[in-house]
């Protein structure tokens, strides 16, 4: 299925590319005037295929939640507990994401990819459990490259099931106590930076568990024999299972779906920045189809958007995850496009135009 | 009507804000991991005086649209027509704030304050209009005294009316060809700012026109004899007549008139700016009431949000006005708002709180 969805990728079309970029000019605003978003509508235009490019509403949030074996080795205050404790809150509609998502009329699902705990059945939960929580990446493989794979294809799988639901934008969530970690491990191990300028606070950490975290993901790298993995798929799939998480592995599966599909995709914060570099070194061209919904907090977030050539919409200091950074971006991701739809041209509104 | 007015405002409300402030801690989600979000659904309790405070929603967009008499010195590439064909671009439903409008479900109201045109009625136009345009502001006061509180009371009357027709949420628009000339007088004015450091290329000037605009808005100072402002009341109303636009002093109704009724209002871009510091010197606990909804590309736009101690939500280059950087803000504001309403607690959801 991975490679089946991979081959199915279309880099953005420079056509529809440039008929979005003239028509933005004949709009009744002066050029450019719209900053950023004329740059996301022209965007999602290559990515669709087509000026303007459909409506990407409604979106559909999907949350993986899984456990990392390197929680044991103390790189957060929280207890592992909480991954299952938030599932149970996010499909009692209780969190963040939930008020969020009605908001922005997107509805939640939740993918268990690897919690460390049997969850019972509910609606919104989707099962495609790999394992109860990776291994300790700081001591070996936090996953096979099998069990990456099967990770992939749940969120690929995860993506379709959306898009036939009738989901026209997806948008990335992810629960994880201790998934900041793996983050910094393979946004290092993708951008070649440094542990240090990679890892960050997490949800709060105090200095001396800081030096621990970057300690840990520099032995994690060390340990798997990880480092500047992004020219090659076989290297990247492996990095990915060294030093991920199943969460990072199915929202990297997940933007490959919505790139195949051609149904753009809302990146969150650091966890999805890490697995967008996982789905870069597949294929470059799924990030075409991507937005970056904010910057989070983590350092290694805007390292990775910046190798990502991704500018974010949102900038407000948020460092919560579960989706919540790509649910803010979306009404201003849907006012971009809807602008190629109704917006009048100069000729059609009567309106005089800046003489050049 | 402004007398009035200015009696009903409260500053925001101590315990609402405290209570706001230590609900935000019970919620499921790490402390201040919302980032600036936190910080504005605080604000809105204690601006309405309730924790959680209201849902902002439903939001009016007001457009207050006039001319300015500086036009005829060749601030802007634009022929001053543009005003009243964009008035009806947005009566027709085809400007970009219909479109960033009807995403945010916000209604579109039009309120002619002085177009230097006679406007044909229709359903959403809103006839105030005190002159054809201002006089020009370099040769001497734009308005009169009594014209500036004339416009003011037409932005209080219009806020009126929204909030009896159900708005939740009040944001500003403007349309006037030159207004960002007015704009960097009036920020000039009551920041004590040089004319130079806050005047910028407004929709776009080439640097001849621009040294003429930066020129005219140091004599439209000069003339006047208005120089740092802020602290008097009746000194704002004379430089508001003198330097100001009849949208500007509209605005700065519409933020007294939400600061009384306590329905929040979000600023646009830098005419909204302008018009808050004039608000702000008529009683700065107005400021309470208002969100900054973004940040413009115009220089004058930043010094005003730092005197007024606003962190704007938006930051993607929209140099459009027309309310369209305060449209897709209110969406986010919404979010902050919601988190307070329906986020669960830690007790409530049974998640295990960080130990502290």
């Amino acid at each position: 299925m991975l490679a089946e969805t991979l081959a199915a990728i279309r880099p953005a079309d420079p056509r529809a590319l440039a008929e979005a970029r003239a028509h933005q000019d004949r709009l009744t605003k002066p050029r450019g005037s719209l900053g950023v978003l004329e740059d996301v509508a022209v965007r999602l235009a290559g990515a669709a295929g087509v000026s303007p490019p459909p409506m990407p509403e409604p979106a559909a949030l999907a949350i993986f939640a899984a456990d990392h074996g390197v929680h044991a080795r103390g790189v957060t205050p929280w207890p592992q507990e909480v991954t299952v404790q938030m599932v149970g809150n996010f499909l009692a509609g209780g969190a963040v994401a939930n008020a969020f998502a009605a908001q922005a009329g997107a509805t939640v699902t939740v993918v268990d990819v690897g919690v460390a705990a049997d969850l019972p059945d509910a609606p919104q939960l989707i099962k495609h459990k790999i394992a109860y929580g990776t291994a300790d990446l700081s001591q070996g493989p936090a996953m096979t490259v099998d069990q990456a794979v099967r990770a992939l294809e749940a969120g690929i799988l995860v993506g379709k099931e959306l898009v036939a639901a009738g989901a026209r934008c997806l948008i990335t969530g992810d629960m994880g106590i201790a998934n900041t970690t793996a983050s910094a491990a393979l946004i290092s191990a993708f951008t070649g930076m440094d542990p240090a300028e990679v890892t960050g606070r997490g949800t709060g950490i105090d200095d001396e568990t800081y030096e621990r975290k970057v300690g840990l993901v520099r032995s994690a790298l060390r340990v798997n024999a990880v480092s500047d993995v992004s020219s090659s798929p076989s290297e990247a799939l492996r990095a990915l299972a060294a030093v991920g998480g199943f969460e990072h592995a199915a929202i990297a599966g997940l933007i490959l779906c919505g790139a195949a599909e051609r149904v753009p995709v809302i990146l969150d914060g650091v966890i999805a920045g890490a697995a967008a570099l996982v789905a870069a070194a597949l294929d470059p061209a799924a990030i075409d189809h991507c937005v970056a919904g904010h910057r989070s907090a983590e350092p290694g977030h805007t390292a990775a958007l910046t190798h990502l050539g991704l500018r974010p919409l949102v900038e407000l200091e948020l460092r919560l995850g579960e989706g919540t950074g790509g649910l803010l971006a979306h009404p201003m991701v849907c006012a971009a496009v809807r602008v190629l739809h109704e917006v009048a041209t100069f000729d059609s509104a009567g309106v005089t135009e800046k003489p050049v």
